[in-house]
């Protein structure tokens, strides 16, 4: 058993493994393996392969349903960008997993436990190991805690161009004049709340709120976008 | 509604789907939405990103259950070669579905409906309407019948060396004496049946048959595999 990570995982996550030898192969590296190996220990590589499968699939069914106007496209550079080394270390390093990773003692030298592409496999790992212990649901409630926040915490808004996603859906039927205007701003000078809408020809299509015209146009944006699929 | 779709996998794999709307669009192309734009169609690019990680999860978990000693980088392999256009674009014609896809006039003159890269995002988007209307279980059970037999039929057995495997697993722990014998011959000349056992240091591991010498072996192999993890 790995000292401490059962009580972290239960604390911080509110998750309880069934089968916490599950945790101990996400969380071992073969350098520690070989170290020990009359301990016939496993280490996480093969549990990596399902982790690694199973955020593709939740990443991707989150997006299809967030984003229901999304063309495919964009979906799958949003899901590159979620679904990648950069990203999963992140999150490892914020869940403090590094502090928890079995390792050979050439390895953890070699600084091993702060590698980017160790914690995104460890990150992985954990994923397959919570999957085989409590279903994708499981998987679902902890990236819901730990990954999707993260897109309305502004990771990925390079990718999220709601106006321009706008405006390619409504210009895909013909020239249509979309303009922006502020209904109202409210609040002191240093928390104003801007409003604004969107409106194609005239027609109000959404509104949407912000702490700067940008952000509100933004979520006008956005709320068109959803009144259209919805339709 | 497609014609004929909806008997065709009810007869052919026993599925009713709840929501017939997913298959019209998983059966539509762009080309075709272009030419009918007062149908306000949607076209399967979207259900096919779903479709995508959906099939990379039931693959990666039916190769980590069925291959319990396998390493990852074999695993790797094998799950790259069944998800793949040439795999996908198999399976869909064997479904029949290329006559079922709705194209515009231009693709269907340039022979789209016969070209492997269209085919493989149709099993795609199937796949990604199946899981939307039955969940990961039916996917499972429809994958059961058309993609994880082919596996027993050979397909990709140029990836499942499991005498290698075999003798990667054993000999982790040091050197060991590895030896195939023959049993049994049985049957008439043309149809001769083989059975071989695998030995280490003497005690034999596993028991196999087959057409020729060489496939027994392979299945001797494997029970060897088998065995050793189920320890």
């Amino acid at each position: 058993m790995i000292i401490g990570l059962t009580e972290k995982l239960k604390n911080d996550f509110g998750i309880t493994f069934k089968h916490p030898a599950l945790l101990d192969e996400a969380f071992t590296h073969a350098s520690y393996v070989n170290e020990h190996p009359r301990k016939k220990l496993k280490y996480y590589e093969r549990i990596e392969f399902l982790g690694d499968a199973v955020m593709q699939l939740c990443v991707s069914e989150y997006l299809y349903k967030r984003y229901p106007s999304m063309p495919e496209g964009k979906l799958s550079r949003l899901r590159a960008a979620m679904v990648c080394e950069d990203s999963f270390s992140k999150f490892a390093k914020e869940c403090n997993f590094d502090e928890y990773i079995r390792l050979g003692k050439g390895e953890e030298k070699a600084n091993a436990r702060q590698r980017p592409s160790l914690l995104c496999d460890i990150f992985e790992s954990f994923i397959g190991a919570l999957y085989q212990d409590q279903g994708k649901k499981g998987v679902d409630q902890f990236i819901g805690q730990v990954v999707f926040p993260k897109l309305d915490m502004g990771w990925f808004d390079h990718l999220l161009d709601h106006k321009t996603e706008l405006q390619e859906l409504l210009q895909k039927s013909g020239e249509v004049a979309i303009s922006y205007t502020e209904v109202t701003d409210e609040g002191p000078e240093h928390d104003k709340q801007y409003t604004m809408t969107v409106s194609a020809n005239g027609t109000v299509l959404g509104t949407g709120q912000g702490h700067s015209k940008k952000a509100a146009e933004q979520n006008a944006a956005n709320a068109a976008l959803k009144k259209l699929n919805a339709k």
